[in-house]
């Protein structure tokens, strides 16, 4: 039988920081803080394992534990010289859960338990404070009811309106009215004591039971509702979203109760030992005078800055401050601390690890490594990609979300806040910005014609899609705020509004995204830029020291290849050939388009290829030249024709002219390319198998644009990189156009060589499974994990949004497989293409691109499976940097 | 250096028939003749090799064949007594191609070789008989033109018309017109020369040189020839087709020549050992009187029977008779033989495997393994998958099949033949056929809407689709002919009918099928009838004696499920619950889905399905019932459900009024199920998870039906399988709905036990990698290959015609992987998977079920990879019980 409770206090705890896992994150720190000699009131830690052993006895007290409840209450009381229930020398507890990871407000906390009828004049007579004593009193009953009593009843308030605590509050501040008083602390002993009666009262007539009026009974149903609320709604819910797991278990902590509320000479409160927000190396914190527990963040009363006890109580706060930095240099981490003072002695209740912004964890990570208190290989670890993301993007500010209109909750599809009009085109889109409006544009879901107003909007909002949708994908790319898959929305953009719940937003109405939690706010909500600037650029150095992977960037724009370079990349891992075919700026490139998809035959399409080929040249040359010679992999045109085929009748009445044909005609070829599942159809490679005159101007763009620079003097380096392959027999066949086209160059140009390499993506399985075929043909494979997860799971990205969900939701995908590789299946296949492709050649270099490229967890599999670089969107470049480097140290300390 | 010339004669020669890969098929069999002391005309054989050196050579004969070839004329003028070139007694040759595999007609033959202006005269002298000399030099001149020198020309005639032989043919006709005769026999010697010299006189004009008169340069320029002829269009064009490498090369025979056209007393001719057509065991074959080389088979002149020689030369007809039974003793097969009777005197010119129809495969092989002239393992290796599709289905008469007008030739989907009248709508269809009518459905495409169409048609012809596209699934499982993506077609199913060429086919027009060949004929074709009964059933029950896989049929109804018993079926591998959905039969329970389709919330859909589980359960008990117990595996609801959503409008208003919805309502719902990939979307075990409600009803439908049979003593073992499934917890989830609905029906009807098992399809290459998962939690394992095939590759089947013809055609893939599964990826999962899933689960059954399950190259995989069973089309049952005998054989012997 393991010990269920390990006992704290008089400078002695039999737990200590290492025991999380068992005593949980504030039942380790209670027991560390004792141990480090630190003024902690004593008391206990209740295993997390006996609430799992809780819930294994059909939710009744496991064996031994009301024993060893009964001994170390003995203990308690010997230590303080309290005896618990006794009329005239009470012991009163605060009961506390506390998990292994912090899940802060999620569980139930029980404060003043201990008070009774019986109990309550001998401390009023020992305190002589009858006023305090009320005050606890009430307290206690105000959580009792709310946390045991409204919980055993089983009833779940709709709404906070009807639930007990909103009813006990009615009597209160009926009482403050009668009384003619604001404040709490302005209601009398004798005030204190009718609200307790009239509550009393109330809790019988909801109940049908009395308040218990017994010091045993309340504690053993305080601990009880506290293991209870290991399972409540919220922290279920909080658990799903932050993949803790339901088998953990939550530990009780039964503390010696200590008074902040016992007069002006008392007070609690909570700090950081450095801001939380800017990560700035100075003393943080809120105290609020006679008060107790949660009310200093609860906003009732406005609790004051940490500086002013110095001049209220100047010998306290010296000595929390001497505490804190303690704490701070035991734990090597900024903490987060909630301490109390009765009657002028200082007790500490809590210390963790604090929460801080993305700045303040780059800030204090950069200086805590200069001040030698961590290594740099801790720094690092101590700033996560969401601390990365939120110092890269402009964001809502939070203070304004607050108490903002909440329209509804989506996918949050790309970080970073957005506020604008709501438009429903993307043609008003970009009339709307023209006109120098900020515009969201909302969308049943987002296709490439609705780039252009992409593009001039400050942020996107879809009803359909997932996370890994077009206008997700794209949102991210172009680093602005996303948020897709929204169905609460009710589109109509023909009359150019939505509605969701009542509430209906017109064309022009203000809205405001918080691309980061998947928010959105009717108004127009107000934003904060956060920036960073050499600091970031010197943590991102530190994280370069220690990473393996190589960082590339996605980019097709001498904007974004710029963009891509400043944010550290080391070349450029997707260069989309298509792209050119969808911004607003590319009206004649995709009119050429047009035609070369509506040729009737190979004549015709060499005709309008060859209108085509200097602007993609053009387009190839201005990023090779920004890249330097740094590596450029372009990707010949993938999507399935059918997506550019031009959709309005005056384009198609335009394209008919141009070719010489009917509109019959037009319509007729169009419905040729029709497909029923165009992901896996006509698309990629099989366009320049079928029609070799389309790659055979691809490449020669790309090595006419590489000559024209070499001539120049200019290093360049194109990879050039065929998707959709299958079969290693289909890049024999493009290589020998690739082969023939550069020799032609090499001739035109009077060049000897063209610097390039030849590769292909990995994308479908077949490509994995035959990858020893593949590999000798190549000199790089890319991963292009969003369609091969796809083709493994048989997901159509474009559909998948319910079903993923309903999946998610009911536990039978641990996570969205578009945001983080499936390592079981996905990721077995890489494995395996590796292991192939490397057997075969030795030297084949491996990278990947696309989604997965950017997300921390995936670059960690990356690194595992011995991949030589990611790439992903520029923005999400220091991001991958500081993943590939915690993969390495994580690997070199496993 | 290798041997590069053999030579056979005076009963000697220095090949054999196990050398076909060296000498070729009639080269052996030469070889073999000669040692079997049967008169053959004494000869040489160039080898493949050499061919293949030529080829590698730049197209010159490779170092020292010359040489050889004249050391072995030298031996052959000993042996024969004359001189080739000598102008007194002159040695003429034949010179044949023969390559490893037959390939009649594909390359090319030279007759009389040696024949010039200075060896005629000594002929004549010789053989007294001046015309047999110029009817030989003509044929000579004819021949060469042609094989020789039009080719060295470069000179590819686009329609025969404008070949040297039509124009050859000319002159003669010319001549023949002025002498008033018919036959080239009625041509006198003076005649012939004539024709000769203006030959030459022709040739000289066309060809700018004189028709080469000289005959070492005539040997060595046909042998050339020859050699060329492996990479002319015909021969590369049947390799192709028949899968024969282009790496072989061909042999090249040099014999002395022997001559029918000599006179009345000889004779040349063609015949089988036995029956080629029925297998009937009786000399069959064909001659003519004074005529040489492909005259029988040409069809100018009518040949005789065989049995006319009995009378005609009675002792050459006993020798021939003699000969050839030794022929067939010795090779243990049916002989093919050709020979030439010179001047009274006998001479075989090759023998070889005759090949021959469905039913002579299977008369033969079972009449020569009573005869215990071959063994029971080759009696089942005599007769192929082809042998027995002919055999099952009704064909087009062959000999009206050549005289018809051929429209178009689409993609052979489903074997037989079919005549009917065009028809454009699967309503027409059904009205036509009920008016007493035979029609073919002529579509562009179809889908599940046409089924009722397709059922009443004799055959389906379509414009699009490939091999597994639905008309071709359909039309296989219906075992009726069916031809796809016949893209020639241009059809107008408005205006009722189809242009093809210049030729328009309007409803109610006969067109006929060959669905063995994908030709599409104008006309009412007669039928053949083929049969075989009792026969067909001895010669499969000695398949099943060797065979280790299980074979089951995929079936829905009990009519079909008898079928598969008739044809062998050992149990039902897949009843698609759909399926019901689909024929013309269910308006009502194809009504009800669409109500459950079109529900807005799980109480709708509830009420909907409680009216849909009587047609269910009668559906499943009805071919539970036929099967008596054996296995039949029920897949729960797989396709997508917009499949079902009704098009027509009035369709959609009764749906709508049922529903108590608008119109706008349904098309609202519709359109939220409108999916872009919907191969990859919201189907399958999907469905069953977010609306669980259906898989409740199906699993319910299933057991009751089995609990009613059960208690009326019949056997029965519904497997149930469910589809899609990527991930282990699928079926986890779906597995507690079957236990549930398992307890409440047992319970329901008191019952103890229902027999049943539990499994899922393989389909995903997801649950291929991660099968060790999920092999603990079911029975069975059922490979869908179609779907895995589309994931594996990305080939989207209703997709795919197009690209994959390009790729067949590019020889990128080798074959259609839908046909025939492709070992190289989808293989290697299935290979994984079998490993991973019975590393978990010993027992686990494993099968396939689907197009590949009938396919016999992919019935050996199946074999190869030890699965349990193959389930097929009931059609094709016989012919997977027939490949999966072949295969154990084939395991056996390697």
């Amino acid at each position: 039988m393991a010990k269920r409770i390990y006992y704290f206090g008089g400078g002695k705890a039999e737990g200590s920081k290492g025991m999380k896992d068992l005593l949980g994150g504030k039942g380790s720190g209670l027991h560390e803080m004792t141990n480090m000699g630190i003024p902690v009131p004593p008391g206990f830690t209740i295993t997390t394992q006996t609430c799992i052993d809780f819930f294994n006895n059909d939710k009744k007290w496991p064996s031994h534990l009301e024993e060893e409840v009964k001994d170390n209450i003995t203990r308690l009381e010997k230590e303080t010289g309290k005896i618990y229930g006794h009329p005239n020398n009470p012991l009163l507890l605060a009961v506390r859960s506390g998990a292994k990871f912090s899940m802060p407000g999620m569980m139930e906390t029980g404060l003043n338990i201990g008070l009774t009828t019986e109990t309550i004049p001998g401390l009023i007579k020992k305190t002589g404070n009858e006023r305090f004593v009320y005050d606890s009193y009430c307290r206690l009953i105000e959580m009792f009811a709310e946390v045991v009593m409204e919980k055993a009843a089983g009833i779940e308030p709709r709404s906070e309106e009807l639930g007990i605590r909103k009813q006990l509050q009615k009597i209160k501040d009926g009482v403050k009215k009668a009384r003619r008083v604001i404040l709490d602390t302005q209601l009398s002993a004798e005030d204190l004591k009718e609200v307790s009666d009239k509550y009393k009262k109330l809790i019988k007539r909801v109940f049908k039971k009395e308040f218990p009026d017994d010091s045993r009974q309340q504690l053993e149903q305080i601990i009880t509702a506290v293991f209870l609320s290991w399972f409540g709604k919220k922290a279920v819910f909080y658990r799903g979203k932050e993949g803790i797991s339901d088998d953990l278990g939550t530990a009780v902590n039964v503390q010696a109760m200590v008074f902040g509320n016992m007069g002006e000479n008392s007070c609690t409160g909570v700090g950081f030992t450095r801001n939380p927000s800017t990560g700035q190396k100075k003393f943080y914190g809120e105290y609020l005078i006679n008060a107790q527990g949660e009310e200093v963040v609860a906003g009732i009363r406005t609790p004051k800055q940490i500086k002013e006890l110095r001049k209220e109580m100047p010998s306290v706060y010296s000595q929390l401050k001497r505490i804190t930095s303690k704490l701070e240099k035991h734990f090597k981490d900024v903490q987060d601390f909630e301490f109390t003072v009765e009657e002028g002695k200082l007790y500490m209740l809590q210390t963790r690890t604090g929460k801080r912004t993305g700045l303040a964890a780059v800030k204090t990570a950069m200086d805590m490594l200069e001040e030698k208190l961590i290594s740099e290989v801790t720094a690092i670890g101590r700033v996560s990609a969401e601390h990365l993301e939120a110092l890269l993007h402009p964001v809502l500010d939070p203070k304004a979300e607050k108490s903002a209109t909440l329209l509804a909750k989506g996918l949050a599809a790309s970080p970073g806040g957005a506020t604008g009009m709501a438009v429903f085109t993307a043609e008003a889109a970009v009339k709307w910005a023209k006109a120098g409006n900020k515009v969201i544009l909302v969308r049943e879901e987002t296709n490439p014609d609705d780039i252009h107003g992409m593009t001039a909007a400050q942020g996107i909002l879809t009803a359909r899609g997932g996370m890994t949708s077009h206008a997700a994908v794209v949102a991210r790319g172009m680093g602005k705020a996303g948020i897709v898959g929204c169905d609460d929305l009710e589109i109509n953009s023909i009359k150019k509004r939505f509605r969701v719940n009542d509430i209906t937003i017109k064309q022009g109405d203000w809205i405001s995204l918080n691309g980061a939690t998947g928010c959105v706010y009717k108004g127009k909500l107000p934003m904060t830029e956060v920036g960073a600037g050499k600091l970031l650029s010197s943590f991102l150095k530190l994280c370069d020291s220690r990473r393996k992977l190589g960082v590339r960037a996605n980019a097709e724009t001498p904007e974004d290849a710029k963009k891509a370079l400043e944010f550290g990349a080391e070349g450029i891992g997707l260069f989309r050939i298509e792209h050119m075919f969808y911004g607003k700026g590319s009206k004649t490139p995709l009119f050429l388009l047009h035609k070369v998809i509506i040729s009737k035959n190979e004549k015709e399409r060499i005709t309008a290829l060859n209108e085509l080929f200097p602007y993609v040249k053009k387009d190839v040359k201005a990023t090779l030249k920004v890249m330097k010679g740094q590596p450029v992999t372009i990707r010949t045109l993938d999507p399935p024709l059918h997506e550019f085929i031009p959709k309005n009748d005056k384009e198609r009445k335009k394209l008919a002219k141009s070719l010489k044909i009917s509109l019959i005609d037009l319509g007729n070829r169009a419905k040729e390319l029709r497909e029923n599942n165009p992901m896996m159809g006509h698309r990629g490679v099989r366009l320049g198998i079928t029609y070799a005159e389309i790659t055979k101007m691809q490449i020669r763009a790309i090595f006419e644009a590489s000559a024209e620079l070499t001539k120049r003097g200019k290093k360049v380096h194109p990879e050039i990189m065929i998707p959709l392959v299958c079969e290693v027999n289909e890049l024999k066949d493009q290589k020998k156009i690739v082969d023939n086209v550069h020799q032609q160059v090499l001739a035109k140009y009077g060049l000897k060589k063209i610097s390039y390499s030849y590769g292909t993506m990995i994308e479908i399985p077949r490509a994995c499974l035959t990858a020893d075929e593949i590999a000798p043909e190549v000199e790089f494979f890319s991963f292009g994990t969003n369609d091969l997860t796809q083709y493994v799971y048989a997901f159509s990205r474009d559909d998948v949004a319910k079903i993923l969900q309903a999946y998610l939701d009911r536990k039978i995908l641990p996570r969205d497989p578009f945001v983080t590789i499936d390592e079981k299946g996905v990721g077995q296949l890489m494995k395996k293409t590796i292991e192939k492709g490397r057997a075969t050649k030795s030297n084949l270099k491996i990278g990947i691109c696309g989604e997965h490229g950017g997300d921390p967890e995936s670059i960690f599999l990356c690194h595992k499976l011995g991949l030589d670089y990611v790439s992903c969107s520029p923005y999400r470049v220091p991001i991958a940097r500081l993943a590939a480097a915690q993969a390495a140290i994580l690997e070199r300390e496993s």
